[in-house]
C-alpha cells in the first residue's frame, strides 16, 4: 500500500530516486491546493509562501509527518496537529544568508547604492570608498550562519570576533556579556541572532552609542534583535551606517525613516531566499523521504 | 648631507621610522605642486590624480628613484627621465580589487539594483534571487589579484576555475587557449585582465555567445579586453548580465547604452582605490624609503 507526500515540487525525483511506496503529489503554495488531502501523510510545507500552506493542515487527518523549510517554525507550531512530527529546514538557507551578509557589507562599504544611482543619472563622479580589508567585525550569534560568514570575512583580510550566548574560548567565540566592552573597537557589527525573548532589543541606544564613529551595522537575523529608533538616531546625525536585511517594523510603513535615511540601505528579508537554497532543500528532502517510507527517525525533528 | 624625497602623505611618519639622512617633503597630487622640486632624487607618484603628477618629473634634475603606487606603469614611462629607477606598485591594490570583484558578483547575483531602487521608491516588493554558493566561476586573468578573489568564491561555495596565459596543471590552472571549451560550463566569467596585445578583444562576440544563458560577466581588469558592442547586445537581448568597474570607452558618454542597459552595472573604475590601499601603500614607502637610504635595491622595480 502506498503512503501519500505532498511536496512543493513535481522535479523532486531529480535529486535522488524515491522510495516506490510513496505517491508523491505537488503544492507549491501559490496555485489553488490540492482539493483532497485526506490521505497525506507527509507534508512538505512550500517555503516562503505566507500563512495559507500551514492551514491546509487542518484538513489532513493522516498526516504523520510535516517538514518545514524554514529554520524558525513559530508559525507553523500553532496549527500542528496533536501527535504529529515536524521537522525544521534548518542549514538550508546558510549559503544564502551568509553570502548575501557579505552583499550587504560590501555594498555598504564600497558604496554600492551611490554608483547604482550614479548609473541611474548617466553620472561618471569617482571617489576612493571604504574597503571591508583590515576592519574589525563582530560577528554576534555564532550558529551554523554565523559560521558560513567567517570564511568570507577571513577572505577579505577582516579580523572576525565571533560572539556567542556563552563565550568558547577553544574557539575563540566571545561571550555575549563581553559584547558592551567589544563593541568600542569594533568596525563593523553584524547580528544573526533569532527572535528570543534574550535576543529582543539586545543592540539598543547604548550598545550603538559604543560604536566607534562611522561603524557599519549589519542585520540578518530578526528586525526585534536592535532598537530601530535608536538606530536611526544615529544614522541620521551621520555616525553610524546600517545594511539590513531584517527590520523593526517589517515592512516598514511608505513614511517609515528606514526608506529614506542617509547611510541605510535595506533589502526586503530576502537573504535566505536565493538560488542555492532549492538544491539543498530538495537534496534534504529525498532523504526524509526516504527515512520516512523505511520507518527511520526523520533528520533536524523539533516536535 | 641628507637626501630630498617627495612623498603623498604627511603622516606616513606613523607607518614606520623614516631615515634621519631623508628630508620629507609632501604633495599630494591635489594642491599646488611644490615650487621648487629640483633636489628631489626619491619621488613617490600621487595616486589616481591624473597625469600632473608625472609631468613634475621634468622639473626634478636630481631624481634617482620614482614609486609609482599603480600596478600599470604604462602613463608614467613615457615621461620618465632617463637613468632613473622606475618601481610599481603591484600587490598594493590586490585586496581592494579582490573584494570589489566581490561586491559585483554579489550584487549582480542577488539582485542589488533592484534593492536600492525600491528603497528610493518605498517598495517593498520580494523575489528569490539567484546565488553565488553552486556557480561555476572561470577567473580570467591568474596573477596575484585573482588569487586574492578565489578565497571569496571558496567561501561561496563556488566551483573557481583559473584561466591563465599557460596552463599550470599543478595548480589546477587552465591555459587561456582552453576558454572557448570552457566558456559554455559557466555561471560567471571574471576578467582580471591587463591591457595588453594578446589581451585586447580576448573576450569578442563568439566568446559571449559560447557562455550560457543568463551567465554573468564581471570585469575588474581594463576595459579593452572585451569588446563592449557584442557584450551589449547579449545583454539587450536578455540573454547575459554583466557587472563591470573598467569598460571601453571610459567613461561611457552620456548617451552610451552601458548606463541604461538592463542588467548591466556599473562602477567608475574604483576597483583599486579604496581604505584597504592606503595603510598598504604606506607601509610599502616606508620600507622604500629605508632601502634607498642605505642604498639597497628597491622592491618592485620595473625599470
Amino acid at each position: 500500500m502506498s503512503s501519500q507526500v505532498l511536496v512543493p515540487w513535481s522535479d523532486i525525483g531529480s535529486y535522488g530516486e524515491l522510495p516506490a511506496r510513496l505517491a508523491v503529489r505537488v503544492y507549491d503554495g501559490i496555485g489553488e491546493p490540492p482539493s483532497d488531502v485526506s490521505e497525506v501523510e507527509f507534508y512538505v510545507l512550500p517555503y516562503d509562501r505566507g500563512p495559507e500552506p500551514s492551514k491546509l493542515m487542518a484538513r489532513m487527518p493522516a498526516l504523520r509527518a510535516v517538514q518545514s523549510l524554514s529554520a524558525g517554525v513559530d508559525s507553523v507550531l500553532p496549527l500542528l496537529p496533536e501527535g504529529v512530527r515536524l521537522a525544521n529546514g534548518r542549514g538550508l538557507h546558510d549559503a544564502s544568508v551568509a553570502e548575501h551578509a557579505l552583499a550587504l557589507i560590501l555594498a555598504a562599504q564600497r558604496d554600492f547604492p551611490r554608483w547604482i544611482r550614479q548609473q541611474d543619472a548617466a553620472e561618471w563622479s569617482r571617489e576612493h570608498t571604504r574597503s571591508l580589508a583590515d576592519c574589525r567585525v563582530a560577528l554576534v550569534g555564532y550558529g551554523s550562519i554565523g559560521r558560513a560568514i567567517k570564511p568570507f570575512l577571513d577572505a577579505a583580510d577582516a579580523e572576525v570576533i565571533p560572539v556567542a550566548s556563552t563565550a568558547r574560548p577553544d574557539e575563540n567565540v566571545r561571550g555575549v556579556d563581553e559584547l558592551r566592552e567589544l563593541l568600542p573597537t569594533v568596525d563593523i557589527l553584524v547580528l544573526v541572532l533569532p527572535d528570543t525573548a534574550s535576543t529582543q532589543g539586545l543592540i539598543g541606544a547604548a550598545e550603538l552609542a559604543a560604536l566607534p564613529d562611522d561603524a557599519l551595522v549589519v542585520n540578518v537575523g530578526r528586525g526585534r534583535t536592535m532598537d530601530t529608533e535608536a538606530l536611526l538616531a544615529e544614522a541620521k546625525s551621520g555616525r553610524l551606517r546600517a545594511a539590513l536585511d531584517v527590520m523593526d517594523p517589517e515592512p516598514p510603513p511608505p513614511d517609515h525613516p528606514l526608506w529614506t535615511t542617509d547611510g541605510v540601505v535595506i533589502t526586503p528579508h530576502i537573504a535566505g531566499g536565493s538560488a542555492s537554497f532549492y538544491p539543498r532543500a530538495k537534496r534534504l528532502i529525498v532523504e526524509q523521504l526516504r527515512r520516512f517510507a523505511s520507518g527511520d527517525e526523520l533528520l533536524n525533528v523539533v516536535q
